[in-house]
This record gives structure tokens, sequence and C-alpha cells, in this order.
């Protein structure tokens, strides 16, 4: 790659700063809007310590990566040595659980409001298939249609449902065990007992906690301030006869990244009230846009996503022509004041993705010297990410119809019931 | 019956007055209050013409009630002809469909709040049985038990799908087409098509519209002011695929208690937004309290109330110890100057269920001529009564679980879904 074209692949912050639709000094994170701070006129990352303390969260320590080694016997997943996944709330008490041989479940979900999952998409899936493996313990999986539905006024239902079955094969391609997975639609599967804990929920939450949490206005429709208690209700096990029987003591642990907090923040609530026990949770980072750290990977902005479904030829040419780079604007000044892989895309998608970590570490120390130039540290990147996505295209291949309707059928999935 | 006796039996304006919680100047009608103004501190009866101009209805004139006969070859029902149903929106659409032989449903409901239910509750099931018998068509009836629930904090949700059996039994007992009926229960039915009309028309009601239609403050919860999906779904054919396939066409008529007419008024909104026919109302004046017109008859007050399940001797006490009379002070002021049978309980109860037109109209100049004592008044009322409830335990004797569940399986009514 040619000093030139190194220069012409850099997107400065201030370009990076035009995808952001208003400009606001104080950042935001909810589930609709992830936005870093701008600080005179300069779109900053997201301040993950301030949202830790904002939302009253506890901080992934050294500790508990030193727990999660001891019990499981493996080392700690990658997304947790990196603090991808950085927040919790009471995740010992699920450790805690999972030493005493007591049974728990993992939940988690998607809003599937397009065909195609991208590598954002990917992370809490990843993460949980790794939970799923080392804890050996049932996983289901809401795709949250009707929230799609009542949020964007352009759907229709019937696209809605057809994204969720699009998107289940997506993640049922990231090695789930069929065995011990329930993936389901909301519009497919709300009903019976899980209608019983949505009413349940949605008793226990005053229109007043839903619009402050979230944000809503009058004017807004009464599916949204509704639709907590829909998200809620998976929480708890008794939502699922099939799998728990009428067990509503069995709690989950809840791997989603931190702008979906609020949601489980009311369900803890709830929780108390409903004398069930209260979801733990671990929180993700959000993954980055092409564009740079202050906002998240977006399936509905093209030039900020690799996709799952993209060519090798798809990666390569977006990772060299949109990845915003921290390395120095020409080469020159690149090898005399090295980069900044803080700021560097292509080095943060290696972090998640890369797992050898005498090599990330290399890495990062070769490109803040300047001994490692963008183009090379692109290149890692590109053949990085075409391997994980040519993999998971692989699996994906496998994924048939058959297979997509094992996982959503309601089934059991071999729990206990008699461990207390 | 002695004068003395009479005397104690009567039951003044202002010991009625007292059943009213607040003392009001307005009259109240919204699905939770029924209450008639209160002028200079006298109980008035319910104004029916002020809420047809209010609620923006039509009054059900001399020629409706000749097209319903002319149409079904019958005389119109006793509660169409003593103006209990006053009161319509559109019913001319659904009479045109008859007359064409184009198809339509009966959709009612009831909110199961007690094991028992009054005759007040009875009215809009008597009235349906005869429209169903008349137009020989399907009929939906909903139990809103999630709706109890959520607006009673105190009732479990088992009790309320208790309540809902119970109720329907005595539903049954009303002499409902076992082969054109679906009685459903919220709790144990939403879910699938239905689930899909709830979020469809969520995503159509703002809360700024629910809050000013029912009068919710930001501290009630978030069921109450989605509740409205639920109640507006039966209202459109695609609701229920097991009766009329994915026909979303075929309109329906919702006889009711038009304190229940703010829910459809929102529904017909959503109908225009979603492409749906609205449904076409007919609604009921209330079945007045044992203790008078200016409020109706209520299961939680026991002594407003004639249960279904009450013998004939308590029948025949509640008649004489509760039931607010018009008649004279005293037997000699009633001989001089007559009783006034529009305030008189036991007159009124007679015109709902004493189908006999000539006798009424006897029983009403010889009260009014003060020839006729409430003594006998109350006499003719108790036989009619203890008639109509014993009557009525007769049948729900013969309703088994085995006829319950059958009524309440979803399945096909046999419409003819090729028939536009």
């Amino acid at each position: 790659m040619s000093a030139d074209q190194q220069v012409k692949d850099i997107v400065t912050p201030m370009e990076n700063a035009t995808i952001a639709t208003e400009q606001k000094a104080e950042q935001i994170v909810d589930p609709w809007n992830v936005q870093g701070a701008v600080v005179d006129g300069k779109q900053m990352s997201i301040d993950y310590d301030r949202l830790i303390e904002s939302f009253g969260t506890r901080a992934i320590d050294e500790a508990v990566l030193q727990r999660m080694e001891t019990l499981t016997g493996r080392k700690p997943h990658v997304l947790l040595r990196r603090g991808v996944f950085f927040s919790h709330r009471e995740l010992n008490r699920i450790l805690d659980r999972y030493e005493q041989k007591k049974p728990f479940y993992l939940y988690t979900g998607r809003g599937p409001s397009s065909d195609s999952m991208h590598l954002g998409h990917m992370i809490p899936f990843l993460f949980c298939q790794y939970l799923q493996d080392v804890f050996d313990c049932p996983l289901v999986i809401q795709l949250t249609d009707d929230e799609k539905f009542l949020f964007k006024p352009n759907l229709k239902l019937e696209e809605c449902i057809r994204f969720s079955r699009q998107n289940a094969k997506d993640i049922i391609a990231c090695g789930f065990n069929p065995e011990k997975t329930f993936i389901f639609s909301n519009f497919q599967h709300v009903g019976g007992a899980f209608y019983h804990n949505v009413v349940r929920i949605s008793r226990c939450i005053t229109y007043s906690q839903s619009k402050s949490t979230f944000g809503f206005v009058e004017s807004d429709n009464v599916g949204k301030s509704h639709f907590v208690s829909i998200q809620a209700a998976p929480s708890f096990s008794n939502t699922f006869p099939a799998i728990f029987g009428d067990r509503s003591d069995i709690p989950c642990l809840i791997p989603c990244a931190i702008d979906q907090d609020p949601y489980f923040r009311l369900t803890r609530d709830v929780a108390h009230k409903l004398k069930y026990p209260k979801p733990a949770l671990i929180h993700a980072k959000f993954f980055p846009a092409l564009q740079g750290p202050g906002t998240k990977m977006s399936a509905s902005v093209d030039s900020s996503a690799i996709f799952m479904t993209d060519t090798q030829a798809q990666i390569k040419n977006k990772i060299n022509r949109h990845a915003f780079s921290g390395g120095g604007a020409t080469m020159e000044l690149h090898k005399e004041h090295g980069g900044k892989p803080e700021e560097d895309i292509p080095f943060q998608y290696l972090s998640f993705f890369l797992d050898d970590d005498e090599e990330i570490a290399r890495i990062e120390k070769e490109y803040r010297a300047g001994t490692l130039s963008t183009g090379d540290l692109k290149k890692r990147c590109i053949e990085v990410l075409q391997k994980f996505v040519g993999d998971f295209q692989a699996r994906k291949a496998a994924v048939t119809d058959a297979v997509l309707d094992h996982f959503m059928t309601p089934r059991s999935l071999g729990v206990d019931l008699s461990a207390k």
C-alpha cells in the first residue's frame, strides 16, 4: 500500500462526526440511541466508566475473571479478557449457583429490523455461545419482532416475522447447542404462560416509570410504553413451561449490550414485587461503526457496517475504504509519532476477534511505536474478519428450515426440575 | 302487605344517594364508573339523551325497530321495545349485510371480577342470544380476565381465570348456539393472530388518546393504557383464524352497555387506519341497582344486586327490603297521588323482563293512578324475576365442564368464507 493510499484511507474525526444526527454535548445511551459526547465539535468515544456510574452497575474486574477461570477451568473468553463485556449486575450470584450445581439459564435477544445481521450483532451471541458451552445450561433467545413493528411505523408485521426467521438462522450459525437452546419470535410465541407474566409485569410498572426510563412522550403509541413487559417476561422461568414447568424460582443471566440495561433495571424492580428472582446481567460495550468509536455499527447505515453476508472482497474494501484509522496522517508522521490504537477501528475490531493475546499485545505495541503501518494493521484485520465471516457463512449454509424449526419449537431443554 | 311495611320498604332518594362514592354535580359514565348527576344533593337518573349527544351515537328510533321486524319477521326483542337498547353506531350497515346475505358476526364481552353474575350482567347476553337467534350468525365472547387483573390490584391471576370459567357457564346458560359461539378468556387465548392484531392496534393508539379517553394518570400501570388494544382486537375478523380464516373484511356488531363505548370509539378510529371494517355497536342502558336508577347494579355491593345464584326466598326478600319504590310515602298518599314508575325499581325490572306489552302498559297505568299498590307491584316483579332466575338455574345445571370446554375451544363456526 502506498503512502498516498494510506492518506486517502484515513477518515478524520471531523468527517466521522457527521454521522451523528444531532450535535449534543452529553453522551446518549438508550435502547434506540447510542452516541458519544461531542466536545468542541469532536465526536468522543462512549465513556463506559461513566455508564457504570450512571446506571449503577459493577465493573468486571480481575477478581471476576479469575473466578470464571477457576470455576470453568477455561481461559475467560476473548470478549471478557479484552474488556468488551465490562459491566455486570449480580453475576456472582449466578456463579454461586454454578458452583452449587443449581439450575439457571441464559436469556438474550435481538430486535430483527432487517434481513442482514452485522458483526456488531454477533457479539452478545458469540459470548452467549461461550457461556452456554462452559456452563452447559439452557438459553432462551427472544426475537422482538413486535418491538420493531411498534417502533418502526413503516414496517409491515409480516416483514418483521420474516426478519425473525432470517435472523434466527444467523444466530443458530453462532454454534448454539440444539438440545439446550430455544429461539422464539414474540409474534409467534406470546401467549399462555408467557402472556400471564406479561400482564403480571405490566401491572407492576407505571406509565411514569416507563416514560422516565425510556424517554417516551404522550404522542408515542401505547405499545411502546407497554413493551418493557414483553422484554421482561423471559427473565422469569415460569414464562417457559415447556422448559421449566411451573418453576418460577430459576434465575437467569442476561448477556446484552449496555443500552438494554434500562429494560432490565425495571425488570429487577418488578421481580422483587412478583417474588421472582432478579435477573443477573453482564453488559457489553458497543461494536464501533467503521467510522469510529463514537457510535455503534448500524444495519441502517450500510457504510458503517460489515454484514455477515458480505463477500471476502466487500470486507477488504470496507476496511480499506471506510475504517477510521488512528494512524499518523502520512506514513512519515506515523513513523515519527506512532498511531493511536484506542482510536483505530481496525485495531478495535482485532481486539474483539483476535484470540491470541500475545499477537494483539505485539500489534498494539508496534502500532503505537509507528513500526506497524496502518496498511499492515488493516491487512491483518481483514484476514481475521474474512476468516470469521467465512467460517460463519459455512456454518450458516448448514442451517436448514428443519434446523430452524427445531430451535424455534417450545420443548424441554433437559433441565433437572427437581434440583433446587 | 300493611301500610307500615310499605313505608319501611321505601328507600328514600337521600338514603340512595349514599351509595355514590363521590358527590359530583356531573354524571359520570366510563367503563369503571357509572353515576348519575347529583342536583341539590339528590341522586338523579342517568341522562341517556345526553350520553347519545356527548358520545355522538344515534338513537334507536321507530324506523330501526320497524326494519328489524321486517328483516327478521319477528317482533323486536323486549329490550328493544322498552328502549333498554337505546343507541347505536352504524347498526344499519349490519342490517344491510343481513339483507344481502353477507357474513357478519356478533362480539360482546364480560369482565369476570367475581364468581357471581347478577341480573344486570345478563342484559347484553340475553340480547345477544336473541340477535344470534334471529340472524343465525357467529358470536365471540371475550372474558377480560386480564383487564380485571390489571385494574384490581388485590386479585390473583389464577382467581381471574377461575372467574372466567365460572362466568362462562352462566353465559352459556343464556342459551347460545353451541355450534356458533366461541367464548374465550384473554389469559388463555391471547396469542398468534390475536396477538398480531393487538400489536397492530397498539401501534395506532397514542398514550395521549388512551389517557384522554379513559382518564388515566401517569401513576397508572402500563397495562391499563395498553388494554384497549386487547378489547379492540376481537372487533376484527382476522383475530379469529379458526372462525374466519385470514378474512379481515367481515364486520361485527357489538351489543354492550353504553359505558363500553369509549373502547370502541378508539377501535373505530383504529379500524380506519388498519383498513379493517369499523365495528357497529348497539348500546344498552344500565340495569339499575336495587337502590335506584342513579347507578348500576354492582356485584361488589351485595345489597344492590340480585345474583343469578340467589334463591327464590332471597329474590323475594331483596325486592321487598331493598328495591327503591316510586310509590307514595304511605298507602293513603299513594292512593291519592299515585306512584312514579320512572323512579320505581320493581317497575323498571319488570320493564326489562316482562315480555307482555299489554300487561306492562296496564301496570304502568294503574301504578301511576295509585290503584296498584307498591306491594302488589313488588309481588309481580318477584314472580317474574323468580321465574327468570329459576329457569336460568335449571339451564345452568346442564352446563357441564364438557359443554364449557366445547364453547371455549377455538374452532370453525360454520361461516361460509367464500361469501363476500
